[in-house]
């Protein structure tokens, strides 16, 4: 069989897979997408979950190459790839994990994530969103903030990932904001920068007040129905606030790319600026495609 | 129709209903439960979730007063019994609401809660606690704490709260424990008091590293597979720590009085006596019925 050079990238995150069809200048050919994500599947269903995304857009006779990241690699993913410690530069294609499959037509390597002993810490994903900011900008030295449910900072100099932390900022956000007794006071509202940044001054400059504000939100709206408190905008500034206050040390007077899309980057780039850091946007699929691509370089 | 002196005390929150069956002189004579809590009825499935617990004990041709404290008078409960405003002392049967059966044999009435302005903040059921605990010593002065779902903290003086503030600690740590990815590393172990004392000191000296450290609890366990964290009792002190920190005021070079039972109370006090601060626990059923008993008085 020749080799077809046309592939396919994927991210493959806990709760969603996506693939995009490459041509062999790495562009993208078309974007598929499905809720298969990690999360969802045993070890021997992820063949079928693929398959059933691109096998109309294999060729016949030849075997095309599939590359992916994200917690596809986690122990209760399709197969365990073995995370690579920091300080390190971003692992590569050279390093990724092959998987048999049954369809002779795809040849498929999972891209390990990263780890950090101490603070421990580790990510599976970002390390090749990180690869494609480094493809954009090879001497990138500052700090990448890649928001999400687990929002990740990542101190990069001289090609390598020198340190990086999590923080559970959204996955908190949307529990207390959906689950918890606040639920009640999360009205479908404008969004409000002001009680954002009232409360992002109020996790941030003083972070032992959060646990005490947080059900001022609920009560806010008992005490006085005439109140027009925006506690959804508040308590997303309140957990930002605590998030960067934590984070200081990978911000505080550093060149910080922010690595996602829509309100969520938006949001931690206002905060940013807010607290005189320098701050700019760039796309995470763009970026994720870019880092796949420089993955195979 | 003859008034009969025995009456019932039932204290109805979100999640559970009881009711104790009460001799003329306030001692228990029968305890009764059901998980027919505030949150799971509609208004007008109030009086039979009541009745289906109560009845077997009502005499014939008597009336017999019922009286009730808690969730149950919020405005989604019964009937919405208005909050009194701190500083104020502890409503009692008094102005207490009265609510319409359609049963004879008993008259039902709902103590009020009570709500603070600035900051906002409400309380239903603890108010009557708070009433229990005056009963047992008219003269405190100091402060009650009410471990819980949501855990309160009252100032009390000359017979009156004077202000009072809760924290979400039991219901985020129950979210964060059970709900996020941090549910993976709750192995079933013992409690680990050094652990929760680790915890408990990073969350009140220094609250910003609470959001960086909750995903460590993850990461350590993938990191380094013979870690011994004992995850669990970590993010429980880390939570309880961020709370004392926001509620130094109230037990700072204060006598505080638990209100409560079991491990979550033990905890309370342990990390109050951590600090230096003279605390005790008051068996929260006893104080309850104490107080619905004061209520009558």
């Amino acid at each position: 069989m020749e080799y077809n050079p046309n592939w396919i990238a994927v991210d493959w995150g806990t709760s969603n897979l996506r693939a995009w069809v490459m041509d062999a200048q790495n562009r993208p050919q078309h974007a598929l997408e499905s809720a298969r994500g990690m999360g969802t599947l045993e070890p021997d269903q992820f063949e079928a979950a693929l398959m059933a995304l691109i096998d109309p857009y294999l060729p016949i006779g030849l075997v095309t190459e599939v590359l992916c990241c994200g917690m596809v690699g986690a122990r209760q993913g399709w197969a365990e790839a073995a995370y690579v410690a920091v300080p390190a530069a971003p692992p590569t294609a050279k390093t990724a994990l092959r998987v048999p499959t049954s369809d002779p037509r795809i040849s498929v390597s999972i891209i390990p994530g990263m780890m950090q002993k101490s603070p421990a810490d580790v990510m599976r994903g970002e390390e090749t969103q990180i690869l494609g900011v480094l493809h954009d900008d090879p001497e990138f030295d500052g700090v990448i903030c890649l928001p999400g449910t687990h929002t990740k900072w990542a101190h990069i100099s001289a090609g390598e990932v020198v340190s990086f932390r999590t923080f559970m900022t959204g996955e908190t956000f949307a529990l207390l904001s959906t689950r918890s007794v606040l639920r009640h006071s999360m009205a479908e509202t404008d969004w409000d920068i002001r009680a954002f940044e009232d409360g992002l001054s109020t996790g941030l400059t003083d972070p032992k007040r959060v646990a005490a504000n947080l059900f001022s939100l609920r009560a806010t709206g008992l005490v006085d129905e005439a109140s027009n408190l925006n506690a959804y905008s508040t308590l997303s500034g309140l957990l930002i606030g605590l998030e960067l206050g934590g984070a200081k040390p990978y911000w505080l007077g550093q060149q910080v790319l922010i690595v996602g899309s829509g309100h969520q980057s938006e949001i931690y780039r206002h905060a940013l600026v807010k607290q005189g850091a320098d701050a700019k946007i760039l796309s995470g699929d763009h970026i994720t495609r870019l880092g796949l691509s420089q993955a195979r370089a």
